[in-house]
């Protein structure tokens, strides 16, 4: 084939914000402060001027380029800052969730091999704790937040605002090569070693493209984007890009997304009407309007991700004027890999509501059956998903053994295989309908039911151990233990707590124990998870 | 830099057809049948099908990878499907407007060496007309519309319908890389022979996957968009590829843009709320609802491009509901570069809604001023319009030695020297003020004044000539020629159309011709085409 003869413009994020600041330089940004109760403000234009001051600090510091800065921080304007200034200046960040555990914190900082890290005030003691750790390839340590003369550290550390406060606020920005890399993450979601997705610029703009559609999340210049979901969730599901290249106003939650009163008045007073987070999150809203008799709130639309939403969530939402849309997606496919998009509950089925939704452009998704045919998409047929797009990973950063793609297909094509069995029907509808890998979803947060059956099989009254994912009112799911004991051995629910409260982080606990007298087997002999989740899967809900 | 870890998936149309296919195949393609009465209705199910069996059928008669196939056609289901068999089975579709003179058609179907062309059975007779000069390249006729065993032709032709009808409606789609040739359209706006741009399958969904955004056209499911702007005017400025993407449905007016009542009635049948056409057309449905004393019509928004529509429009239209929202584009940037989206005209000042819109997303405009500076973006400075974007024309196709870029920079970033003269304000709307060019847009074609400007000055009784484009009620703008006659003679208008007749294809007559006595000058001794415009823009309207 002979090749066009159009432009070739690289699809880097240096272009969504050269974009905004071309038609959108006064639209705000609005941040909650730590003292959850004032906000800081500014415009686009301010941002970038800081973005660029940022991008001059880091080469004053000579950080190579190419070089991981790690972040360690909330929904802030600074974070939202950093996701900006490290890729267009040929670095790529890497954001990290505080809250796990510091294991894990320590595999995941050792792999990525961080020169930077920035980091908040209330999370400094975390690196300090690590330091032994990183002191090997972490030069800097760079403190976000207001400078405070008064704060002490173990830790030679700069203020983030000392730093960009001398530099200037143009910055020469390279035209980066689309396929650089722009970013990192790691996805805890496995018994194995955190798995980090290493992100390109040309898949972060594709996604928040896609993402631009009036059928996905489809935000203009008059809309007002709260995101809940922290940015060490892949980049608040890549609504730093979307937004600013759709040009909406943006308001930041800081560190206060589990505070539903503040979430709440942020609402009220930003006029936010689009919101992202985790159905927990969207439970504690519908309780708090129930509770305080509101009805008139000004979200007009509430995505959900990390777990389904309930129908009866959707409903009770629904009646406050907020559609609740079901959205799936892995660190994996960028955040959002598919959605369903509600424009209202009329006509809808519930089974349709409750659906994953539908692939996203550029998503192209496929069902493999146990000889690894190819099953029709009919909403019926069940088989493990597979995928193929421009924002899925196609392997894992250095450091990660287990790679995620089928490179045995001979036809040059990868496919990302996600570990979920799946429908698809004739109008692209996906539904997961059990899990290949057995992963829990609890408040956002994953938690491998194999790690803690391997951690119970070791307990010496256990003779088999089951983990399900069991619907919980609050959290989503939480993990359900069902044990079959060795001969003559009674285990209390207590000795599980005390017997597990070394060895897994305290949310992977499971929150009830069943002692039964015989697993469930499929035919080839395993334990039948499938049948232990149609027994128990409601049971923290007639349990409580 | 490093390498993101992400797939890399091919931008090219067939991911289009296929993502239609997985959510929207369901989804409805209405067109006017030649009877000008009755529909052709089929869902995207149905089309996909054909396009699969047309590209079995290029395949079965050994059509070249690589090959051009022209098409002379109007806005039908079978036109559409002819945009997906051609380029997703790696040869490029040529859009030829059949209302070219011959010299031109010749001049473009030899410059593309077109392998076999597809032409409407009432366009059979220009093919005829060109068989000379065709025969040394063209393999193929092939014939739309349905089968007529009685039509006759001198040219040795295959029925469409006759040839798909034996095929299969599966194809081996294969995933072309995105650089490669998708599509081809020449423009005919300067005296030079006409220029192909070479649209690529990358630049093609780039430029869908940006009109999909919510401030730019942002169709969705629910959306009926009818284009009556024709397929040969740049892919009906890129709503085949948009239209499917969104899942919108699609109503084809065939040939009858220019029967208003007709339009009406398909917009009211067909409940079309989205549309797309040159001010002449919404100038005629102006027309047409006030005399009719209609009040309501199902049409929301009217995108004009092609040339400005005026305010005294864009009122009137606005008294019925619909937002008249002018676009700007070319050939060389794949349809709409810019926007002026409207939600309403309240609280927009007249001169906003005039302007030329705002980029979208991917393509930069920066003005240059006379020794090449570049000049602030502050609404005020004007200067030669350049761009730069994913889907703008690097080159023109061969044959064509005038190339548009500017390749001096040295700084390997090329940018489109647009012709126009413009400002840019700090919001990013982009406003054309002069035509660096000449050029006149009229009823959507264009006219060159430089063209009739010589043809003139070989006339007996002219010393000086000058053309200019002039505000025209019915269309949008009509040269009018200024002329300084030589001493002593006298020139009627009737003189100058009997002399052009057979010189200027019949749009390129002036309407109007004004003897004067001495030229306006610029200050390098040029005919002041400015101070020409500022006395006479308004003569049609003045002098009907």
């Amino acid at each position: 084939m002979i090749n066009g003869m159009m432009m070739h413009c690289n699809l880097n994020i240096t272009s969504i914000m050269q974009h905004a600041l071309a038609l959108y330089s006064e639209q705000k940004i609005v941040t909650l402060k730590s003292d959850g109760v004032t906000t800081h403000e500014y415009t686009y234009e301010d941002a970038f001027d800081r973005v660029a001051q940022f991008a001059n600090s880091l080469d004053r510091l000579q950080v190579s380029k190419g070089a991981k800065v790690g972040t360690i921080a909330w929904n802030t304007y600074q974070h939202f800052e950093l996701h900006y200034a490290i890729p267009c200046s040929e670095r790529i960040y890497h954001t990290i969730n505080p809250k796990l555990p510091h294991e894990q914190l320590i595999q995941i900082i050792t792999s990525a091999q961080d020169e930077v890290i920035v980091v908040e005030q209330d999370c400094l003691h975390i690196i300090e704790s690590l330091h032994e750790h990183l002191k090997p390839f972490v030069k800097y340590f760079i403190v976000l937040g207001e400078i405070d003369e008064t704060l002490e550290s173990s830790l030679d550390f700069i203020f983030y605002e000392e730093l960009i406060a001398k530099e200037s606020i143009t910055y020469d920005w390279p035209d980066i090569a689309e396929q650089s890399a722009s970013g990192l993450c790691y996805t805890s979601g496995t018994t194995g070693a955190p798995k980090g997705v290493l992100y390109s610029h040309r898949s972060t703009v594709l996604h928040a493209l896609t993402l631009s559609m009036a059928n996905v999340v489809g935000l203009d210049e008059n809309s007002c984007i709260m995101p809940i979901v922290p940015l060490y969730h892949i980049s608040a599901w890549g609504i730093p890009f979307n937004a600013v290249l759709c040009g909406s106003k943006i308001v930041w939650p800081n560190s206060f997304a589990g505070n539903i009163e503040k979430i709440y008045n942020l609402i009220q007073t930003q006029a936010v009407d689009v919101s992202m987070a985790v159905p927990t999150i969207w439970t504690a809203l519908k309780n708090y309007l129930q509770e305080n008799n509101i009805t008139e709130i000004t979200l007009k639309r509430a995505i959900s991700g990390g777990s389904s939403a309930s129908y009866s969530l959707i409903e009770s939402l629904s009646y406050h004027g907020i559609a609740l849309e079901n959205a799936w997606g892995m660190t994996e496919t960028s955040s959002m890999g598919a959605c369903n998009r509600i424009n209202n509950l009329n006509g809808l089925s519930k089974s349709q509501v409750l659906k994953c939704g539908r692939p996203i452009f550029g998503m192209q998704m496929r069902l493999k059956g146990k000889n690894n045919e190819l099953l029709p998409h009919n909403g019926v047929s069940e088989g493990l998903l597979e995928i193929r797009g421009h924002s899925v990973a196609e392997s894992y950063n250095s450091n990660s053994s287990d790679q995620p793609t089928d490179k045995t297909t001979g036809n040059m094509k990868v496919w990302f295989d996600t570990g979920d069995i799946a429908t698809i029907d004739v109008r692209g509808y996906m539904n997961i309908t059990d899990r290949a890998k057995d992963m829990i979803k609890t408040g956002g947060e994953w938690v491998s039911s194999v790690e803690i059956e391997n951690a119970m099989l070791g307990h010496e009254k256990v003779a088999e151990a089951a983990v399900i994912a069991a619907n919980h009112p609050k959290w989503g799911e939480r993990p359900l233990l069902i044990l079959v004991a060795k001969p003559k051995a009674y285990i209390k629910h207590i000795e599980i707590e005390t017997y597990l409260a070394n060895r897994l982080h305290k949310w992977s606990i499971p929150s009830a124990t069943i002692l039964i007298s015989e697993m469930p087997y499929t035919g080839t002999g395993k334990i039948s998870k499938k049948s232990l989740r149609e027994k128990y899967y409601d049971y923290f809900m007639e349990n409580q």
